[in-house]
Parts: C-alpha cells; structure tokens; sequence
C-alpha cells in the first residue's frame, strides 16, 4: 500500500461527501470508487470518519484558497465582490461545504463539523472585510452593516444552491445573486 | 389496524426526516418511532417512500398555509414582509422542506422532489406578489427587481439556516436577515 492510495482515498472520499453525503456514503463504496482494497483504508486511517476528515479538511483548504484569491485582487472592492458572487459555479451539485451541514451524522460529530464551520465563519469574515474597503473607498453608503450583509451574501449563495436543488435547474440560484446585487448597487446610490 | 396508525406513522417520518433526511431513516426507526408493528407501513403505504411522499406533502402544505397567512394580513406590505422573515423559527432544526434537497436519494426521486421544489417556487412567487405590491404602495422603489430580489429573500432564509446549523448558533441566521432587510429598507429611501 502506498501513500497513492491514500491519496485516492481521500479524493473519493471528496466526491462522495459532494454526491451522497456522509451517512450515504459507506466505506466499500469509498474502497470501490479508489479502487482500494479492504484493508487500505484501516491501514492509512483509522476509520470512515478519519478519512472524511482529511477529506473535507482538503475540500475546506480549495474553496478558501479559491475565493481570497477572487477576493483580494487590485479592482475596486465592488467589482471584486461582483466577480466572486457570479463565478462559474457547479450549481446544481451544491457547495462541497455547505452541503455538508444537511447530515446529522456529520453535524454530531465536532471534528467534522469543525472545519465546515470554520470555512463558512472565514468567508464571512472575508467579505465583511471587503465590505469594509468598500465603504471606506466611497463605492458603498457609510450606513452598510459590512458584518451583516457579508452574512446575507454567504446566505445567498447557499441557499441559492439549495433553491437550484430543488428545482433541478441554476435559475434560482442566478436569480438570488442578481438580486442581492441589485440591492446593494442601489443602496449604494445616494 | 386503524387509521390513527397510519397517522402515526406519518408524524414519525415527517420528524425524523426533518432530523435525520430520507437516506438516514430506516423503515424501522419510523416503526419504532410510531410505535406500530412489522406490518403496518405496508398495509397503509406501498413502502417508505411512498410514507415519506405523504409525509412531505403534510410539511409542505402546513408550511405553505403559515407562510401565506402571515403574507396576506392588512398591514403595509414592508411591514408583512419584515414580520414573516423575523418570525420565530426552530433555526437549528432547518427549514423541514428545504433541508431535504440536500438528501441525494430523496431529490433523485420525482414524487419526492416534486412538493420540495413546488413549495419553494410558490413561496417564491408569494413573495414576489407582496414585493410588488410594496412597489405599487410606493413603499419600495420602483426600479425594484420583485422576483430577483424575492428569490434573494427565500435563499437569504434557506442559507441563514445552513450558516446556523454549521455555527450550532442561531447568530448567523439572525445577521443573515439583519443585513437582507437594512439592504432592502435603504434600497427604498430614495
């Protein structure tokens, strides 16, 4: 067994969490997707939750890297949090994240829940932040509350990923985006 | 066997599907639960998805009748809609309907979706309805986007629970609402 197999592992491990959840999710369907054996997955880790835990950790690390990325270049603060919202997104397969919370097996345990946690808390941070450069350059009204609308487009997005899942189709979510930005354009505008 | 079993095993899978999600129950737990025998699902039911169809549809349609009344009184339409997104709610347990598009095997089926995704479009379209009347009252403003900014609202909802339930605090759910109603409100003084 080698640290390839791990690695395999943990990427299965990845999918699977993003297509079934974690309750739906068993240790022989990780080993087949990997093409693993039995005992792989007892030798690299301790068990399923230990593998889903550098499973979503890894996950966790991507999409932070990804949006300070969007979130931190040298256009203004409103063109950055315009580009971020309306990203290409796999919409209709969810937040790799988010989605996570829906699983009481996995909320119940801290470990997992902590970097799902975490990773939201952070984004939420992140924009409130650029909210913030926003206010401060004059492209948003001094009255903007930076922490709660930044929680308002974190909660945007989510649920928009939620709306486009129960629709089987993106519209709701674009729709949600469009009008969260049209509203902060517009009390912007005096 | 009496029809107040098969009520019984209603009310049991509409909680445990609103604690657990579809993949997560077991036709046992629902049994335990409704503390009915071996049988009787089968005798009142094709089987558990056809329960969790009628359990579904009762959530949907309570969830519906509530949101309507609180959208429908005789106060100014900003005021009704500032009522229904504050209203008290079980935060942490999650929206019973939108919480179960994240159960893969659930949205896989179209007899289950279909009352999940016909009830967020309606809530949608209701809101949508309230919006423009607040535009025609000239409580908002007339550049409004009501069906963008209607569908921002149910998603600000959907997402402020998966932000809570990954926070294990209802603050975010709270901050979510905050941010969507001072964007809304300041959006219109002009």
């Amino acid at each position: 067994m080698s640290t390839d197999t791990a690695r395999r592992l943990v990427e299965s491990m990845r999918d699977l969490l993003w297509e079934r959840g974690y309750t739906g999710t068993s240790p022989k369907a990780v080993l087949q997707r990997a093409g693993a054996g039995q005992g792989s997955m007892y030798h690299h880790f301790a068990g399923k939750a230990d593998l889903a835990q550098s499973a979503i950790v890894e996950t966790a690390q991507e999409m932070r890297a990804k949006a300070d990325a969007e979130l931190s270049g040298p256009a203004p603060a409103v063109e950055r949090l315009t580009a971020y919202l309306r990203r290409e997104r796999d919409v209709l397969r969810g937040c790799p994240i988010g989605g996570l919370t829906q699983d009481a097996e996995l909320m119940a345990d801290p470990q997992l829940r902590a970097p799902v946690a975490e990773t939201l808390a952070w984004l939420r941070g992140r924009l409130a932040e650029v909210l913030g450069e926003a206010v401060a350059a004059g492209e948003l009204a001094p009255t903007l509350d930076a922490s709660a609308v930044a929680t308002t487009l974190v909660a945007t997005l989510q649920g928009g990923y939620v709306l486009a899942r129960a629709a089987g189709s993106r519209e709701p979510f674009d729709q949600a985006v469009a009008g969260v930005l049209g509203l902060l354009l517009s009390a912007s505008e005096h």
